[in-house]
């Protein structure tokens, strides 16, 4: 059976360069980067110009990009070591309601030891606004942390906008961006963002799993969450992983530079997807306007997530329910977003990535024809 | 010119077998091993065989095997998570003089975070002794930590003997272990060694750079170092490094398959270097009686580390002042063993993995001799 893989926001298909760099990082080039010998020189060398690569993907021009074991650990490093940093400033935290898993329950771990953590709710728009960073923030604010792309609906969030109503109520707020789902999908500058800490991962970009970056601008300062050797100017120690920073820098390097050409593509598929449900009776559409196009998410009336995801599988289609990292729980990115129970026990994610295929969508569009009708009796 | 490749303590080459597995994983089978369909599920299928075949290399039946990103996230997860998962109990904190940085330093933050940590010294066979440790557990020891292998010097340390003292002086004590440089070196076996936490990685035993584990015993506790979804049983959230991982079960499969022969090959390779350099005037063994024999220190009188590991450099030839996260720093394992500054700033760690042969051990040795010819003038 053909697989038709539209869950590409859980994770996506390591590009073939990027799988070689690190097979030849594992078997060729596989000398610590830390050792003072050119079998050390020769990783490090690897390691640097992935960074640069990762670097100008995201437009970091200054400060330091740091290596993570992914998202989660970056965002952490983030939330928790931005506010730890800072603690003798303030303890107050904002945080938008609909985060990533890894900052809401960063965000949680601070609100139980001492900070008192805002919680922002997206507009009707889905978006989180400048006015509502704006009224949060006070004197006591060391950090905001609203994400670039929302991971479950697409919606995008002005975060320029959002920093700059975060620094003229308090200058000294630090602004952290979870920027993993519009990384390499939209274009957009680190340096231009506002944000002081901004958040990248591999594995959502033909890159693989295990590796992320925080981007930490010039002047900014997160502790870090462990310690050891002084790898990542000990801001994050232990031996780097090699093999996956060099398929990162190579996938960033290959997205980036066809990022026109997968934005034209995703608008394609997402319009196609849309104009074939809009006759559906029923079906309710979660992203709003102005969302990301690669992220579709929608409510299909009397049919709960699982069971549709199953139905699907059977066709070899995969999709999700919402986060992959929330297994089945119900979404509180949709709970945020004030949609009532039932329209969140029916949604499905449905995420494009560069493989996909007009035919990927119209199967798709005729295996939830099917459902409804087979289903929903 | 031939590269002789004499810094196996500092990371290792890895397989093409395994090295083929991580391939598979980033271009095949890339799923999420959250996600809740098919390609999710196979991805998670792969994790848990290498679960599996890593937990039988290690000799750990029941308890969890947590997967980080190295021995640091690993060796911090135990000594910082577990002594906090036993804060009520107690602030106390037994640790060795001569652990790796990544254990070292995490007991410098207890140390700075209310705990009264214990630093206990070798003694002169370069062991912690069982002695030593009863002594120093009391009534508000939470956590115990020395190493089975030292990275430096090879010494070898009596660990179930260890546990036994600390848990006969009070048995609510958590041992970990840090196993780094044992797993697939030697022979033991987690469920058998007393301690509660133990510490490995991949990189060390032809496995990729990036991913460790820590076991943890059934009825052992530690607190994670950050948050976010739900994998590694919340221990360690984060999307795993699925290719890393892969890699590292199937070198785990190997290593262990092929210790004997491994074992019978770093003993012959250590008793040629040691004939070699027996006769040499001056030249001092670091490494004790019974230290393992992969790892053979010496100081080379009158010639400074750096001047030496670059002349053996201008020959292809790489080895060690000490430990690669360290970074040419003076080593505290020496220091702790209490050798004295010129022997410490002369010191160089060769350390032999699978793919050495006789031949680079006779040019290892000419060259030093040349060395001493030409630099010790």
């Amino acid at each position: 059976m053909r697989e038709i893989y539209l869950d590409n926001s859980a994770t996506t298909r390591v590009y073939k360069e990027a799988a070689d760099e690190a097979y030849s990082a594992m078997t060729e080039f596989y000398g610590n980067p830390s050792s003072l010998h050119n079998k050390g020189i020769e990783a490090e060398r690897i390691m640097e110009d992935a960074r640069k690569k990762i670097a100008a993907a995201l437009g970091a021009d200054g400060g330091e990009l740091v290596f993570t074991s992914g998202g989660t650990e970056a965002n952490n490093l983030a939330v928790i070591g931005g506010a730890l940093a800072k603690k003798r400033r303030g303890n107050r935290v904002v945080i938008s309601a609909y985060e990533h898993d890894s900052v809401m329950r960063a965000g949680k771990y601070l609100s139980e030891n001492g900070f008192d953590v805002v919680w922002l709710s997206p507009n009707e728009r889905g978006e989180i606004t400048p006015e509502a960073v704006f009224e949060a923030v006070n004197e006591k604010t060391v950090l905001v942390s609203v994400m670039l792309v929302n991971n479950e609906v697409g919606a995008v969030n002005p975060v320029a906008q959002l920093s700059a109503a975060a620094k003229r109520k308090n200058p000294d707020t630090v602004f952290h961006c979870d920027a993993v789902q519009a990384f390499c999908k939209m274009p957009f500058r680190a340096d231009k963002l506002g944000a002081d800490l901004v958040t990248v991962t591999a594995h959502k970009i033909g890159g693989p799993k295990g590796v992320g970056a925080l981007w930490i601008k010039k002047g900014a300062r997160v502790l870090p969450l462990h310690f050891g050797g002084e790898q990542e100017k000990e801001i994050r120690p232990g031996t780097e992983a090699l093999p996956l920073i060099a398929a990162f820098g190579k996938a960033a390097e290959i997205s980036k530079n066809s990022l026109p050409e997968f934005q034209k593509k995703m608008e394609e598929l997402r319009n196609l997807l849309l104009d074939g449900i809009k006759d559906e009776p029923g079906i309710l559409l979660n992203s709003k306007e102005g969302a990301l196009p690669g992220i579709v998410n929608i409510s299909v009336p009397g049919i709960r997530s699982e069971i549709m995801l199953h139905f699907l599988e059977s066709r070899g289609i995969y999709v999700s329910s919402g986060s992959a990292c929330a297994q089945g729980a119900k979404s509180h990115v949709l709970k945020a977003m004030g949609y009532p129970p039932e329209r969140i026990d029916n949604a499905l994610r449905i995420s494009f990535g560069r493989e996909n295929t007009p035919k990927d969508v119209e199967e798709l569009l005729s295996a939830i024809k099917d459902a409804m009708r087979e289903l929903c009796r």
